[in-house]
């Protein structure tokens, strides 16, 4: 493995999104000497001028990109890595906009949530290594620039559709050394399901009960008793499909919610913010591969038509 | 059967609750010559002074009653039939509060929503016969003694757990001869069940789909999907316990709504007025029949999880 820090054995990364999960991560491999650009949007100015300030109980840092850009295509040359840290949503691929710094040699790094969400990235670039990233990580951005990092921050990652990186090998490497803790691992596949365990109740369920939190939820009797039912739908799936998990995930994950600080999930937090849910990333692809798979799943097809259906009418609400 | 009119003949009837069920068939039966009394709360003073105004398309009314109490215990005598008209909250047992007015000849009659709400009144009064009437209206109270009748009206009634009733067949005559369609049977059971299988998907779905009337539920393809998902466990538990409904009951509940005037269940307007839902009623009745019964119902039991914690936070939010 390489020693960092010299600029010219120094990774490149582009990272796509300047939200909590692009500013951490981008930010501890530009602190870990990689040579780290950011495509902003909204926060253009704010990063153009200022970097990214991240807030930790680890330690605050600041994060001064290589390049702040508009655009990809605003890059000179194009990056070893592009890191996409952008929401999931259907209305907005990514794969065009990083079209034209996708090199021979780049390798393209998900770091988003939701489940069969690499199959779009693997076909419009199937030359290219595609690698997916599990963050698990309390972190929002709280405003321009600003990201607030509360808690956790491991990451697992590794290539997609499965086998060994040399690439993820690194960026694993890199993070480990600015204190990161990072699982590399030939089936990101079973991990991504893994994390489904988790995400499959908890979002939707925390959104549909009314804005409920972890606490809220594993105390009422019956919605505790409806998340391993929806675990155990997700865990059928993923063994249908070839990735069979470990029995004990489901008390694993359960037991590990009830020992958190009370937690406020991604979508409930889009959803207060009438900002569009990760619906199909996290819960639809979920039902469809289930559905491919001939697994039944009737708690979690109840949540996705329910979730469905609120999510379009908070976003009508937000444009109003 | 008798002919009504006269005030010596005419059967005496406390109706509990002057909201849209209790003003509306209240006053039908006021129309066609029964003696019938009121146990008014919120709306005392104003039934008390001007009787409630019934807005209706088929010709608007008043209904002055006989009485109007603020307890049923101020009622000269026992009166034949207690029409309760309340809505059913676990919190609000009604059993302890008609107790005063229950003769031996007093007949107790349902005109509520849910299933198997009539055991705790029998369990109460095992001697007293117990109707249910199970009412296809679209009404509402609209201001203190005000109704809104919209549309229809049609009440299936009978005695529980089964068998005739010449006092159901009486009170069926009577709200006939003004004009409001009705079926006496001798299955009122298996009729609350039918009566369910429209209430269980639609109610729980308008409230956790973020808002949603009749008509946004069938135009999206998820949830389109979930109601006779839904429906089809309530025939199959109804079918458990021995009241099998007629296959065609599902299609024709969805055909039926498809050509109705989008509409906003009962659990919806409750819900956005930020009032106690009928969710242990309407669901939470139905969900333990199944479990008792061994029938899965995945779906349903998705719903009444979800439901139960809404409810309960949209009445915190209430009592703000």
């Amino acid at each position: 493995m390489n020693q960092t820090g010299s600029q010219a054995t120094a990774p490149t990364i582009l990272v796509i999104g300047t939200g909590a999960i692009g500013g951490f991560y981008g930010g501890k491999l530009a602190q870990a000497g990689a040579r780290v650009s950011v495509v902003a949007r909204s926060d253009y100015s704010v990063v153009k001028e200022r970097g990214l300030s991240i807030q930790s109980p680890s330690g605050d840092f600041r994060f001064v990109p290589e390049h702040v850009l508009r655009e990809p295509g605003d890059l000179p040359g194009m990056p070893d890595t592009i890191l996409v840290a952008t929401k999931v949503l259907p209305e907005q691929p990514v794969t065009d906009l990083i079209r034209p710094v996708v090199g021979p040699e780049t390798s393209i790094f998900l770091i988003q949530n939701g489940i069969e969400i690499e199959a779009p990235m693997a076909e419009a670039f199937p030359r290219n290594e595609i690698l997916r990233g599990l963050a698990f990580i309390a972190a929002s951005r709280i405003g321009p620039g600003l990201i607030h990092h509360y808690d956790y921050g491991r990451l697992t990652l590794g290539r997609y559709p499965g086998g060994p990186s040399p690439r993820a090998t690194t960026l694993g490497a890199l993070l480990e050394s600015v204190g990161v803790p990072c699982v590399v691992t030939e089936d990101v596949v079973a991990a991504s399901w893994q994390k489904l365990v988790w995400n499959a109740p908890f979002n939707p369920i925390s959104v549909l009960a009314g804005g409920a939190d972890t606490a809220a939820i594993l105390a009422s009797e019956e919605t505790a008793r409806l998340v391993p039912l929806v675990m155990e739908e997700v865990c059928r799936t993923a063994a249908a499909l070839g990735h069979p998990l470990p029995p004990s995930v489901i008390d694993q994950n359960i037991e590990g919610t009830k020992v958190m600080v009370p937690y406020k999930t991604s979508m409930l937090l889009d959803f207060e913010a009438r900002r569009p849910m990760e619906v199909e990333a996290i819960l639809g692809n979920g039902v469809r591969a289930a559905r491919r798979a001939g697994a039944p799943i009737p708690h979690m097809e109840t949540l996705y038509a329910l979730l469905q259906l609120i999510d379009r009418r908070n976003r009508s609400a937000g444009r109003d």
